[in-house]
């Protein structure tokens, strides 16, 4: 039966990945549901039929593909829908998928200031009613469909599609222990935001925020205490004398059922215990989702790379999804307070399938998350002002959302650049080296005496240029993309700033409204003083945190830079020694 | 009233230049026809105002600028019509024009051999049933509509229009000795083609070339005898001990009737007399034609480069039209027989207005025009047999034309790395200096303390790249600017070839139809020897003057091939350092 769909966002196709370019509000029809891998193919009224990433589309049928799937059928929104099965669309996503989930909560993400000082990127936002980050990240080069390697067919993703796939199969729905469903749950409210679901459980300020931090009548004792400290930068978070690192490598495809199914298996080593553990992508995502649960309203923890990687080709696609796992790894790994956590050490240092899931049920059942972090941070430092904590809060909001804007621009700048490196500039260097060859080859032919000298060097300075065409068709993958991986790391990163500025935002305007609260008998005056001495907490919290971000970015531009710079200037070196050459086999007179 | 027009060739306007673009057989209306420059502003249906060469365009209509223009109103075509009003469109006709003129004698200037072993070329020429070049031309991006620089409306060249338009008024019609006019005529005819003229006046063989020589009972004896020697490349011309040169310098602006009209002359210093003597453009052209009559059927003459040279600006233009009328002359003097000419020492060596005049009449009255300078070569080597001259004739005519198209082709691929190393490739390297820089200004507003090292090398590796964009954008006057007009010269050489070869084609033909001839008692058996020896005597010449060709170009080619590789070697290398010290701006960690 023919399956209509509306179109919920522009989506321009990749060439060459039988993607369907689709346009905001189209309607289409569905040709095929089974492609998995976060894709479904669909035919415009034009008659072309192609893939789109199926949170771009809002089906008006049942997914025939899951009868199991129960009462609530898996739209394409799957974040306001917990579902068991909604693991299998979170981890294929296209990349813009977080991001639009966060959209669908109504708020623009970047909108908590009223006060943007950046006019431009605020347009930028303001051309976006549903607030959604989606149009960007569709539009950005970087995301996947603008990757020069980018692809989202199925075949890439074929195999995690079955794993997960599987898992469902053969648990028949899930059951806490294994499945990833259980994260599911909660992740899918996570994803709309993780601050709401802890919220939902709170009465009265139904609409609000971290209240159930503010008003707490007793917080947690004890154990798993995070301190923070005031170095000469400011607050900043307790830093162990070790840093923790680990080794993403070895990918293994392993499969189940008879080998019917199949996943990767990643090997991962800390620098601590040198004891590799094994971990599949979904355990990844599990980890993440842990994280977000915990963290969240207090780190940005960066979405998991996957969501942006997808490769031509399987290998390729597996070394490029290593290779920003282990970005990610190396990010979570360098935050003290995610590296010293519970669930991160397990994730790495679990001695056995048993000790695993046990701390995989641990971590579960983990109370402490959501704003609830607050709970266990001490500042040695003596209470803020609330003012002062409102103008750091806005302070930091300007600078992330203004290197939001700096780093898109170098994403789609660099995107520009890789497609020309790799499409016209090395095709019209090929032909001026034919040419030279050319005709080099017509003076050959003249039949005079004393040819040769000029033809050989002619003929060795036309392969020259086809040399110099291969190089600056091979460039971008040297320099190029680390700068944009880094930067395209430090969009996720950023992209994470919204929701948690939210929370302190919030925090401060409950604050504010102490007064009346009071008056209103909804909180009592003692109340009132806690909420201002937890929200000087949260902003010790915030301005640690964005010490540790800045000591990082600090870090990871400058290598990238230098990195960048260091293979451009071999890049030039190479090209005037190659031609160097050329020149030296004229005679000169 | 509206005077409608038929357009004869593809035309695609140069932007900025207020041309219009038109396609063949479309229909125009002629807006302006007192444009100049050879230059007609028309509409076309879609009521699109611009430019079109008159060459590409047939008007249904006389010119109103010409009330004087007697009988025979001037068409565009002006070739056909020799008229004493010819020499003002001649002399500001698109490059294309005497290319175009070839063409309008109906015959392919390239398909003198039915058998063109360059099978892609050939088909270029197939899919141009006139044989016209004009399409070529009109596509070949380094002629003036391609030019970067080019420009071809009526501003620039409007002094010089002033100027011819000047004369003819101010001598009221044209008087044998000063105007150019006189010339005009039998540059009318001599632009049809060189040969024509002479063959005219000798009966019998009207549709046949070179008889008036090959015939011809009395060679006119003695004086002006040019000897071809067997060299170890083999025949070649006599060559002067010193090798005559000249600067073409110091243009200066004339100007006559009060000051109401004004034109160019240009200072030309031969070596042998280092004593300077004024020349304008007319004088120029003057000399041109009567090399044209004199050499043409022998020897390639160029066209002068005013034909392709206009500039934006008037500087421009005259700074251009001078370093092409330097590299014209230059080439003239660099040939044995054409720098040793009577007319060609008179130009560049006459000692005042009445020596210059003498001379002028002198060459203008010369019979040893057109086929007829074949009488005057005097071969050491004894004479050819039939079959080896057409071979030697073939095997010219084959590498005369691949040449032309490697030429060509090297033009093109020439012309658009020029559009994109001035558009394109320095706007986005400006883009990731902005971007780079950006980024580093956000950083700067962090207020985290020891951002200044990082933001500073930031700043300066974006300022770079800005430096980098301008020196890509300046490059190619440096060096893809001398490859060019190498290869524009070369093309303007090779467009000649047709006409000169022809003519030994035609001669060829004749030798072998001599018995015919002589049954219908046509010609004597003794004017069939005597054509076989002349026949010869031609291909000596023809080789003597492929030999000059060979060695010239191998000159040439080697010269500009280094300079443009020197130049790009320093280039990357300016790059390679910019960056390096970009790069060192970095703290290493």
């Amino acid at each position: 039966m023919a399956v209509k769909a509306q179109v919920l966002y522009d989506f321009i196709a990749e060439p060459g990945n039988n993607e369907l370019t689709v346009k905001e509000g189209e309607t289409v029809t569905i040709t095929n549901q089974n492609i998995g891998g976060g894709w479904i193919e669909a035919q415009n009224s034009r008659g072309d039929v192609g893939l789109v990433p199926e949170d771009y589309i809002e089906l008006s049928q049942q997914f025939p593909a899951f009868p199991a799937a129960g009462t609530t059928a898996p739209t394409p929104n799957v974040a306001h829908v917990p579902a068991p099965d909604l693991s299998i669309f979170d981890a294929y996503a296209p990349p813009s998928a977080p991001a639009q989930n966060q959209a669908s909560n109504g708020n623009d993400p970047w909108s908590v200031w009223n006060t943007d000082p950046s006019g431009g990127s605020n347009n930028n936002w303001a051309s976006n009613p549903e607030g959604t980050q989606t149009g960007k990240s569709a539009a950005d080069p970087w995301s996947s469909q603008g990757h020069p390697q980018a692809y989202q067919g199925p075949g890439a993703e074929d195999d995690e599609w079955d794993d997960e796939w599987d898992d469902m199969k053969s648990t028949g729905g899930y059951t806490e222990s294994e499945s990833g469903d259980g994260g599911a749950m909660q992740r899918g409210g996570a994803h709309a935001t993780s601050m709401k679901i802890s919220l939902n459980k709170f009465p009265g300020f139904s609409k609000s925020g971290p209240e159930l931090y503010l008003l707490c009548k007793q917080l947690p004792k004890g154990k798993d205490k995070l301190p923070i400290y005031v170095g000469e930068v400011g607050p900043v978070w307790a830093y162990p004398e070790a840093q923790l690192d680990c080794v993403v490598a070895d990918p293994k495809k392993g499969s189940k059922m008879y080998g019917l199914k199949s996943y990767i298996e990643y090997q991962i080593t800390p620098n601590t215990t040198n004891r590799p553990v094994n971990h599949r992508y979904k355990h990844f995502d599990w980890l993440y989702e842990r994280l977000l649960d915990k963290f969240g309203s207090a780190i940005p923890i960066p979405s998991l790379p996957d969501k942006q990687v997808t490769g031509r080709f399987e290998e390729e696609f597996i070394k490029m999804r290593m290779e920003r796992l282990q970005g990610w790894m190396t990010r979570m790994c360098r935050h003290p307070v995610v590296s010293g956590s519970d669930v991160f050490q397990t994730f790495l240092t679990y001695k056995d399938e048993k000790d695993w899931k046990m701390g995989k049920r641990k971590a579960e059942k983990d109370e402490t998350v959501g704003v609830m972090i607050f709970s266990t941070i001490e500042p040695e430092a003596s209470d803020l002002d609330p003012v002062e904590v409102e103008q750091k809060c806005e302070q930091f909001s300007r600078f992330t959302k203004a290197m939001d804007d700096g780093v898109k621009e170098i994403l789609t700048v660099g995107h520009e650049h890789w497609k020309r490196c790799t499409g016209p500039l090395p095709k019209e260097y090929q032909r001026i080296g034919k040419a030279f060859q050319n005709l080099s080859s017509v003076f050959t032919s003249s039949g005079y005496q004393g040819e040769a000298t000029l033809t050989d060097a002619m003929t060795a300075a036309g392969k020259t240029y086809e040399e110099i065409a291969q190089m600056v068709a091979e460039q971008p993958k040297k320099d190029l993309h680390f700068l944009m991986e880094t930067n395209n790391e430090y969009k996720g990163l950023l992209g994470c700033f919204p929701d948690t500025i939210g929370v302190h935002k919030a925090a401060i305007d409950k604050v504010k409204e102490a007064d009346k609260l009071v008056a209103a008998s909804k909180i009592t005056p003692q109340d009132k003083v806690t909420m201002a001495k937890r929200v000087s907490t949260m902003s010790y919290t915030l301005q640690a945190e964005m010490n540790h971000f800045h000591s990082n970015r600090i870090y990871d531009y400058n290598r990238v830079m230098q990195l960048y710079l260091e293979e451009q200037v071999k890049f030039y070196e190479t090209i005037a020694e190659k031609l160097r050459q050329a020149h030296g086999q004229f005679t000169t007179m």
